[in-house]
């Protein structure tokens, strides 16, 4: 990793999940983050053993009321001098309205002070189609986003915010312009999108709206990696949170109110684009060396007489999930230095999207 | 910081306390581990707003019966292939037992494979003659070192644990024998030994044990620097647990009973000497860059007016504790590459000790 840190002093307040073992919500944002030189604060909404893609787990949640708590603990003792909030997974409404509030005051604080607080949130929701909150975590989310300065859904939350069905670059502008619109989002970037479930590729699109509300619209395309990994959305979460600020800090931007550039900016130039651009290129690098990695200890599992397929179902299953949880303290180099760098695309508003038509990545492997 | 990690792959559970802001516990034990190179499974014994040093604090404490159930969440999942379990911080006797559990635990599943499991125990108890848990957290640690690998007591946590007042060398060499060869604990590093407190140097004193119980011991004085810091007994433990896993793997020692080198072995040339110097160069850098900082930013508060001196007391007392918060992310690479390195001494069993003849560390600043 780069020896000197990428962004200047930087204070995160992270409310996410923690879990012991594995890597997803702020055991991977907050370490991402502090790794990258960000000073972080983290506020835990469940403290579980492990993730709950091994479809079994113990632990606990944080209350909305013990969250609350925990602020009150901060404010109390003059420490909540944030210059950044990423909130992500909340298990429940009530968790959700808690951020909420913690949100709502920390702008309320830094509002004489155009660009001196921003919130990224990632509304976690669900994924493909399957919702994996409580329903009314949909609506509590919907309230937020007045006050957020970027969110990040993936396709499926984007329809749930939007109430959008999205088919196609049409659908999709049309939900980014309307949270834009409605909602007065000023940022947003959808973190995975794919009409073809065959396609190579994964599209991330993003955008930073204009003082009309309009869209200034940019994809990024990369090849799609055939391993299901865990906590993905968190590490896109934190790496682009350090990434928008060192791009803000190199356009001299902090001081403009959500570090909106000025129209004339092209989609291309925004730093949300520079940003996205740098983030994939560190995820790419390590998805590929986890998927390495997973690959030769379920090979090394099976062995020679393929023990694995012995073992029952849920074992097998068990095996595959750790095997598969992203390798990150052995290749921190790759978050502060990413070896490839995937370009940002202009996509006009109407564009008709085919998959088929996708241009080749540069310097990406499948 | 460096960018190959320092170890071999290292799993870790680390067991401490977790706080939302600054550096106690979790927060700097699990961060520091992981920078440099380890996978580290935090379970967190307390969700605080803040350490204690603040004089206030919100959140809650995990009771025994939940840390039990997340260990259990691991074990169902076959998540609890640790090389290394550290552990700090408990709030009561009850967890204290609850973690031995653990460590007993993956100690028996290690059996058949002397050295693939090593446990470092912080007994956590108080600083200088002031305890800061339960009266019967005492009694439950004396009960956890017959498993202990490793154990890092201050002067004052030896005392507790050895039921030996500790005025002198002589004293200081009775209470480790003691604890080699009444519990066989096989490696112990006192943390801090200050006779006299108007010393301008601090020792830290460790020994590993021959065969036969009796101690090899080394010393390394340290400049003494003139500021509360929290969270460092948490970072001296974790730097250990690195650069111990670092120097045992340079000997080749990892299938010796732990880590244990053979009686021919000088003090000074013990894989845990060598640990602790780079331990202390490391620590002594980021503390004294935290001292500047904080003298700095104090000085800032101040001003020209001297608005601190207006404030209560009690909002001075935040704002120095804030200030000494020990600077970390932007100071990684000390952590790896620390710029200075303390030598360790042979201390031999009877040295009568007198502060004021210790000599002049090299390099080191007061």
């Amino acid at each position: 990793m780069s020896v000197e840190p990428l962004v200047p002093e930087t204070k995160v307040l992270a409310i996410a999940s923690h879990v012991v073992y594995g890597r997803v919500g702020n055991t991977m944002a907050a370490f991402v983050m502090q790794t990258l030189g960000c000073e972080v604060a983290a506020l835990n909404t469940v403290h579980y053993s492990n993730h709950l893609g091994y479809r079994q787990s113990k632990g606990t949640k944080t209350s909305a009321d013990d969250i609350s708590d925990l602020y009150v603990g901060l404010k109390q003792s003059y420490l909540t001098d944030f210059d950044i909030m990423l909130t992500g997974y909340a298990p429940n409404a009530k968790a959700v309205d808690a951020i909420g509030a913690i949100g709502r005051d920390l702008k309320l604080k830094a509002s004489t002070k155009p660009g001196s607080f921003f919130w990224v949130l990632d509304p976690v929701m669900g994924d493909e189609g399957r919702i994996y909150v409580d329903e009314d975590v949909i609506p509590a989310y919907r309230g937020l986003l007045r006050d957020a300065d970027l969110i990040l859904p993936n396709q499926f939350e984007l329809e749930l915010l939007s109430e959008i069905e999205i088919r196609s670059t049409l659908d999709l502008t049309k939900a980014i312009t309307k949270l834009h619109q409605d909602y007065r989002v000023p940022h947003i970037v959808v973190t995975s999108v794919r009409f073809d479930p065959l396609s190579p590729f994964i599209s991330i699109v993003g955008s930073t709206s204009c003082a009309d509300g309009s869209p200034r619209l940019f994809k990024v395309d990369v090849p799609a990696i055939d391993c299901f990994f865990s906590g993905t959305g968190d590490m896109f979460a934190a790496l682009t949170v350090v990434r928008l600020r060192e791009a803000v800090s190199n356009e001299g931007l902090f001081a403009s109110k959500a570090w909106q550039s000025p129209d004339e900016t092209d989609a291309l130039e925004l730093p949300l684009a520079k940003a996205v651009e740098k983030v994939l290129g560190s995820m790419h690098v390590i998805l590929q060396k986890t998927k390495v990695a997973r690959d030769a200890e379920l090979e090394k599992m099976s062995g020679p007489q393929g023990a694995i397929e012995k073992d029952s179902e849920k074992r097998v299953h068990l095996r595959k999930t750790k095997a598969a949880e992203v390798r990150l303290v052995r290749n921190l180099r790759d978050l502060g230095e990413p070896a490839i760098c995937h370009q940002a695309q202009a996509l006009t508003k109407t564009e008709s999207w085919n998959p088929a038509r996708l241009p080749q990545p540069k310097g990406g492997t499948a």
